[in-house]
């Protein structure tokens, strides 16, 4: 028979069973981040109708999304029905506004699912990856205290993921749109223009930047020009700094008022949740290239890893699901894109690999010890121990090869001259050595040789 | 602006966050049965190659399955190159086949994601669906060992779902081959036609069954017709009943004597397993439409609600990944359907209502007290407690109201009386009563109570 090359997608990443243990335990920090901090679950259909995904004027989003049809479908003219979501946010706009009169407000939310983009394939570029978020939903308002406990989920979430110092950054939308208003730049595509030119700044130089400001496409005056990157480059280094450093911005429009005194109270409230100063800090380059946001808006990034760019990105917006209710729904949230980050972490080497799931093998020399091996492995399941028979038997040295190729620590074996001294001997193939025990006992010293385990090694 | 109405897809079964949590429970149970003994985590792409899904010849797989378009690929003409996954088998085969020389074997996988069907929208019937599923797969080999396994497992997953009593039901598809073989019925496509007849024994009545197996269409005997309706009907009611009614059978082909040796070593290393035998049993109708099978195959039903129909089917096949590799990879495994187990659990009102993943809620009553709730919160979090801040203050009754509504059990009250005293009040909503702690003993009472609740409630 013909086979068929066994093969994935371009852009998708697909892990071996340790490297889905690894994104598997980042998975379940991010998730107990979230539901400490009193987040609900939701998940939605990976498949949504094509006009609720579409509503707004296609352009780039709707070049990049999956259409799906089923056979019947395909045989039928026309521009298909069904297409998967391309992020989770469009989807909880849908949910909100169609369970609305069931949920209670405001609605705090937690999702955890993948999404899908017809990118073309690139290294580093995924068609297929998990975004990880929150939302806190109001209804008709919704307090700016809430923009203050982003950053705290935030910190609790990559402080338990454990990969290395971060820095959350704030910014406000009014802040800077009553900046740009100030200088007489009121259209917010020409804000837009504007930030994507000082965004050279690091690659061009000040002399680049201002001679594009002050040309032919935006004639700003030299003043204004210097303004403008003197302003996107305060960034704060304690609480009492940034202050200090929004005092130093002068008196705005009334919307920059407005923003600096959203930005002041959010930032106070940050260090009332008890995130500390050095976790957070003042960004006024932070944009979020989307319309969508109009307050506080956070980036974060590795301090150590500023290449990887942020790793945890959102904002306020006034109005989550204007295209499908009247009712005004205000809200803030941020997305973690975990399939990058885990493949940024493993291209940077800073993942640690992670052991096996599986705690425990307990060894077969002899068909006639199965009864006693399957009663082992039957006690430290009862007990919570991920545990693994060697039901095929075979030569010692092997069983222990395999559990040492597949990440096991430990490896039980039950031998003749063990069993009539009724104890087992206990194999650590992590730090080579080996001990014994009376059978009695194995499950209560296994279990504290695990408690240690975890106390070393948080993040399992 | 026109309002689009929001909707899913009919098929799909989108949950409210309480109902989530249910289903998020039942998937975490399920999960830690299988890391318990030993399985590993994979997960794999939703799209795959169309080629990869569709190796075998049509049919019904092929009318069922979603393709999948970017927009670039819908304005070319042809068949569409990615579609959707519809099992987790074909997967698991390519993955296998694909990473081979990267797995340890026997590759013991475990694997629950979402699978896609483009079924006609029925009630009951899901375009997309969990799959949770076990395989373990062999290299060249595979003890039937394993076979006994698998029961064990569900077991313990169904025993810790706490959804009644089940009974796991086995035959081997050697036995009945063999034993249709002895009959003359050598041709498999013929055994299963006779299978599906018999199958229409408790609706028709044997005489209406008798009369088809004897009339134009298979030309039985009526004594190879009464030992196929006596076959069929073949139940144990222990072990020892087992191997009675196994030995009842008399003797048979090769092939008849295979299957039931191999019957017989299963049901012993079940019960060598630790599975009680009222959770298990022979079930000589069982045969699972697919010709994929060829050894042990398995279903599983809710004692008190037979109606459900099989909540967890499987069995041994002879080689997992024939139409990617040329090695041979023996497995045997099965599969939990869960969104329709849960949808079935639900209209048969057998779900017990999940309370919120959110454990307490911490009133606010003045602004000034912000900082100190806030504190609390903090504290309660560090501990691992799911706890919400209500944020916007407001009336105390509206907060109370609201934790009851969203089933917060806990609501700490932070009010100037107790702020004299360095207490804090608690009030039970699910209880009824309220009890005042020292401020600084709050972590450790809540940890009590919830402490407590999880003796009563292992479910969460």
């Amino acid at each position: 028979m013909a086979l068929t090359t066994p093969r994935t997608m371009p852009g998708t990443l697909e892990l071996l069973p340790r490297e889905q243990i690894a994104f598997q335990s980042m998975l379940d920090t991010i998730r107990r981040g979230f539901e400490v901090y009193g987040f609900l679950p939701i998940e939605t259909p990976a498949i949504e109708f094509a006009d609720i995904l579409l509503t707004k004027s296609g352009g780039e989003t709707e070049r990049q999304v999956y259409f799906v049809q089923s056979t019947g479908a395909l045989e039928q003219e026309g521009r298909p029905e069904h297409a998967l979501r391309f992020d989770l946010t469009v989807p909880l706009a849908r949910y909100v506004a169609e369970h609305e009169r069931e949920l209670a407000f405001p609605f705090r939310r937690y999702q955890m699912q993948r999404v899908y983009r017809g990118e073309r394939a690139q290294r580093g570029r995924f068609r297929e990856f998990y975004q990880c978020d929150i939302d806190v939903i109001g209804k008709d308002s919704l307090s700016v205290r809430y923009d203050a406990e982003i950053p705290a989920v935030i910190h609790a979430v990559f402080r338990a993921l454990d990969i290395g110092a971060f820095t959350i950054q704030l910014n406000n939308r009014k802040l800077m749109r009553g900046f740009f208003e100030g200088l007489g730049i009121g259209d917010g595509e020409q804000q837009m223009l504007v930030l994507r030119e000082v965004d050279k700044l690091d690659k061009r130089g000040a002399e680049y930047v201002r001679g594009v400001l002050t040309g032919e496409m935006f004639a700003l005056s030299t003043e204004a020009a210097d303004r403008i990157m003197r302003f996107v480059e305060v960034r704060s280094t304690s609480l009492a700094d940034a202050h200090a450093k929004l005092d130093a911005l002068g008196s705005g429009t009334e919307t920059f008022e407005q923003g600096r005194a959203e930005l002041r109270e959010v930032l106070d409230t940050v260090a009332a949740f008890g995130v500390p100063e050095a976790a957070f800090a003042l960004n006024l380059s932070i944009a979020r290239g989307l319309d969508y946001y109009t307050g506080t808006v956070y980036e974060t990034t590795l301090n150590e890893h500023l290449d990887i760019g942020s790793i945890c990105s959102g904002g306020r917006y006034d109005n989550l699901a204007a295209n499908y209710t009247k009712s005004t729904l205000p809200g803030v949230g941020i997305s973690i894109g975990l399939t990058r980050l885990f493949w940024q972490l493993r291209e940077a080497g800073l993942l640690k690999a992670a052991d096996s799931s599986v705690q425990v093998l307990v060894t077969q020399m002899d068909a006639a010890q199965l009864p006693e091996c399957l009663a082992i492995a039957r006690e430290l399941r009862d007990a919570g121990i991920a545990t693994e028979v060697a039901l095929e038997g075979g030569k010692l040295g092997k069983q222990l090869k395999y559990a040492d190729r597949a990440g096991i620590r430990f490896a039980v074996v039950v031998g003749d001259d063990e069993l009539a001294r009724a104890a087992v001997a206990v194999k650590d193939l992590r730090r080579g050595d080996q001990f014994e025990v009376p059978r009695a006992e194995l499950v209560k010293a296994l279990r504290v040789e695990l408690a240690q385990e975890e106390v070393l090694t948080p993040m399992r």
